[in-house]
């Protein structure tokens, strides 16, 4: 059975997602609006430590400064009563129409300067409520058609952008680091930085880079066809996964945002692993918050919305489980260092050697027997179904 | 009709696509092999200026010393004789068993040893017949299983042996510069830097990463479901499309190396006016040459084959015609500007500004008529279907 | 330049179409409702012949019966004023949150029951308006999780929604046939009946199947990285092509519905190709309505909308005028004999020829010179050429 | 731990998967040609019941009269040695060069008719050996290029070739059935009969129909996108699940052939579900031999080869195991019949009732309240996540 999520967990979930009332593209909502301070109380009540929102998930777009007031000190209220705490914050430059070319690269300049006065303020109160992380998801930030869009330009205005905000956070001796979210596609035809790899293209080109990094999430890379792990493990590598979103997709095809654990269930194994349990050769590691980005299907009533909020973490733990065992297996210790996985923290060169040294070592290429060692068989396939059989915990 | 190709077009072939005999997964060749120089002159005739290889191409596996030398001469006797000359070189690590489990990033020690030492040997060729790019795809550098590959470790060894080539290019004072060369799978089930931005990243991580860039390939961005002119905007943005490969997919499904334009041919239009005629508003240019990497159909013979080389040259020739026409026509000028396309140069922040001005700047957030600037069309399908009349030689 | 479209041409446009706002899962309306008369208007202005629309286009879902009638009468005066007709009318049961599992197939049986009372209420309709085909789109039917739908009880009840909904037609005496649209996904995770294929599948297991056919979609067979062309040649073939949906699409993402035209540009011109000149060595055509289900994108306004719905018809025309040069070329006639093209109508097996005949010729096996056979070269690449530069107008 | 293998469980494999030497479209073998007689005897060791070949697996191509009998012979005695069984034959028509544009519908006349007799003559020894499924995977019959092929006369020509041989088999009272193998594309750019619904829709037109049903593979379905189990579930319920091809593929991409279990595995356990369980609510069910079609990847040896097969065995075990639990779980039965699962199977309209009826019951529609019905909440998340914890043995 399935052990009950504590705070100790780390579990932090967006407001967003629970409260998704169910429109989507081809129909009306199917739930009524949530109270924010309700989901704050639920998911305490579930066990998680955090929230995250939009601001305009909290405080409805077009409020008065004085409802704005308002209603935080309320959303505060319920922080306070349940220990739930922000440790992430984000912006909605999408929903509304002015968005509707991006924010920070839409073709037209008043919109590009109100896009960052909405995320400046919103960094204010990132601040103001202690979060760590700062989220930037330009889901319109995109084109349609090739000719919309001038993509030199377009990259400037979006470097500009983040690198403001950044300069902003720096100058203000916030305690926030800025983690952008790629996506492939939907709702633009193209989205600009499709994938965790465009991100870190861009960040390296930045004046404040070192204060950006990256929230991937499971389901956008998983639309491109790409391996989520494979992903976060190359944003670790270097030194950028601020920030994660855990969720379900299956296959290529329209964003799902699915329970984790309920899209494909072997890879979310093998990011749990890396997750909990780190490179098998060690290297940086990942101890931010577990974050969920998913949409309660449009199917369910309210129950069904918190039983998937709790499924979420009980998928997670579960699959930690199954890790945690993965890992301590002797016979998958022996399957490990069999396919060479633990032979490959080892530099190519020697410690000390030149390549000048290699060039000279004929053992390497005149006098290598190639067929011999081409023979070698590496063991994946068992070692795989060893992982496979944790998963499915038929070896614990 | 469409004109002849000549060599100032800077067309260029790799010798292994019109060599290639139709050996794939499913079926054994359907050709005969050709003769490397039967190719050079071949590909001469038609108009193309340049060839590329992989050392195998020409010499083959495990031929001996005074063997590669007595080859390696008849070739350039090729070369003087048509004038070709060879712009790029790159090395095959992906075909022999010993490069199963990839080359740089082998699981086994003893293999990245050897392909290091394979691939320096190249570099010194590439030097010898005044190449000026080194291409490096990693086709084997992967896995099919997330447990057979330590991911931090592998993007350390990765790092690693392009580092070690690029310090050895810069010693030597080779005038050559690296072109990383990204695909999302095949025939691996996931490659490590899938994605032009997944090089980008990896780029920045470098110790001589000045000196290495990309070779994008149409179809390779296509297999993961992303925009090819897009990813070649953010290279160059980057200053780091080094070169180009150009062929044609037809959506996500394996590498089918088709003909420049027997693919998406709308997203060729604009890779050729991007290629042609720049940004709209300016920014870095590729002026390298227009390198084609694409398969003769498995069905063709050999007259097929050289209908096919023709094919794809003729192909860009007619796309740079119908760009060229699109960006000079009047109507096209004005509905950019309708778009809004021409004013994404534009800083968001105005020369001098400060983002404190802009946040005391009222009419750009607190003042601002939000519904009244949504409401502005931004006229990009008329936009589009000028692009598409254009393509399809309607307005010219 | 392009010719302006008249009604004898035969376009026709879904109201839902130019009328959708612009509201995603992202993000809310850009755009004011449109007036369904404003449109028959302007899309006869534009040059179209007929509009389609589901009931809930026209009368708001839940207006009284008295409402109902009033709308349906100031539309029809819209329809007597500019001589358009509504070729097709359509049902929505996916908007509605009652619809969220489906209607013939959802788990609930009083939805079950509600929707076919909305199909056969709006079958009367169309009956009364003349119409010639009933669209089905069962965008809900289907689901997200494995566990959640009994497969076989779920197309026990779609066939037997569609078989009541035909019997109905047939007892009525109405001049109506059924077309199913299939779509592989979105907004469901899986949709039942997800491509051409599997509505033929399910088809010939209806009692009145021989009123029901298809209304295959370019975006949706696309979705599934189907060749649409390919998808309604075998629903031409199987006799069953009732009526299409055109539109564009790039790749596998989620449903774009671009102008046609705007998506896989190559293969729109080998679909209008096929539905103008029909099939090379002849057989059965479509005569049908060219019917467009697209969506203004959301970054358009009113004029951007009729632009849009315009570009239509010029892109359908314009590749129509291209095919049929393609067609008349003495070189392609040629270059498809040579191809063995025209060849494949021809039986396999000889006129009179019995297998025990074939299976006597020694020619045909024991003597073949499969080698010989084997090296024939089909010359695929150079007529798919010649078909590319026709597309672009380069021998015209 | 998993429990042994043993014939009563039904495992077949193909002689072609464990017997490929890891040739691909990128690299030379990796493994030396296994002798199928080894392949027999090791296959009954590790507790497979059959086995299913090519014509050219066992007897090589070309090879004369005299030796194919003696092959033949020798292989027998294998059968006999071991009690391994032929359940299945099929035919290889796609790696010869001779089938490079397909077999039944290569636009040479010639290749059809030598693509006849070679089948006819595979149909005859599968009925010596007893075979009870004769699968046709048509991997050539395609086209990458929409000109090069009628598609009218192709699919002609297709359902000529299979009713020629349908028609043989009942002519000679043969106890064989024909299971046609759908796939999307690769080696061809697009392939005919694409998904499982495109060859129902085929089998539908055809003479012999009634003895000609399907093999659907688990990655050829996935690689269009589609829904493995949803297929079969189709295919079952026309009465047309012949046989099945089970594997493991990671999204879309190429045909990656991996160990059943290895690549979805959520569908996997759905799949196994169907197959060990049948529908929920009764119906069709398969009771063939579960036949593996994979690749032991290119990076093992001879050992991993062995180890692979015994893995797909092992997951399938594994996932039956827990699919038994899974519908054995009163909370589980508690849920499918809170979320409706079970009330599918109940007809829309009542025993007796007619479409006369139903528009009558006014409670059925005009006094329905919607909103109310629309509220109800299906519970398929939490039922989905009961199904997750089964498949990762959470609750047995």
């Amino acid at each position: 059975m399935t052990r009950k999520p504590t705070p100790a967990d780390g579990f932090s979930f967006g407001l967003w997602t629970v409260g998704w009332p169910g429109q989507d593209q081809f129909g009306s909502a199917s739930r009524p609006d949530l109270d924010p301070v309700e989901s704050v109380h639920k998911l305490a009540e579930l066990g998680a430590a955090h929230v995250t929102f939009h601001d305009d998930d909290v405080v409805p777009f077009g409020s008065s400064e004085a409802d704005r007031e308002k209603i935080l000190e309320r959303f505060k209220g319920a922080l306070a009563e349940t220990g739930i705490t922000v440790e992430m914050l984000t912006t909605n430059t999408f929903s509304h129409p002015i968005f509707k070319d991006g924010a920070f690269t839409s073709n037209d300049r008043r919109v590009r300067r109100y896009g960052l006065r909405k995320v400046i303020r919103n960094v204010d109160l990132a601040a103001e409520l202690g979060a760590d992380t700062f989220v930037m998801w330009g889901g319109r930030e995109g084109a349609e058609y090739d000719s919309a869009k001038d993509l030199n330009a377009a990259h400037d205005r979006y470097a500009e952008g983040i690198d403001t905000v950044a300069g902003y956070i720096k100058e203000k001796g916030y305690g926030l680091r800025i983690a952008i979210e790629p996506k492939p596609n939907e709702p633009r035809g193209d989205i600009l930085l499709p994938t965790v790899g465009h991100a870190l293209g861009l960040i390296a080109k930045l004046e404040h880079g070192d204060i950006v990094g990256l929230n991937p999430e499971v389901g956008h890379e998983q639309m491109a066809g790409l391996n989520y792990t494979t992903g976060i493990a190359q944003a670790l590598w270097a030194g950028k996964l601020f920030h994660i979103d855990l969720n379900g997709q299956k296959s290529i095809k329209y964003d799902q945002d699915l329970v984790f654990g309920h899209g494909d269930l072997f890879s979310a194994f093998a990011t749990v692993d890396l997750l909990e349990n780190g490179f098998p050769g060690g290297g940086p590691t990942y101890t931010g918050p577990k974050h969920f980005d998913y949409k309660p299907s449009r199917t369910e009533d309210k129950q069904g919305v918190w039983d998937s909020a709790a499924a979420n973490m009980a998928s997670y733990l579960l699959l930690a489980e199954r890790a945690t065992a993965f890992r301590a297996d002797p016979e998958v210790q022996e399957a490990l260092a069999y396919s060479g996985v633990l032979e490959l923290a080892e530099p190519t060169l020697g410690e000390g050697e030149t390549l000048a040294d290699l060039l000279a070592d004929k053992s390497a290429y005149e006098d290598l027997d190639v067929d011999a060692v081409a023979e070698r068989g590496f063991g994946f396939v068992r070692l795989n179904q060893l992982a496979m059989e944790h998963a499915v915990g038929a070896r614990s």
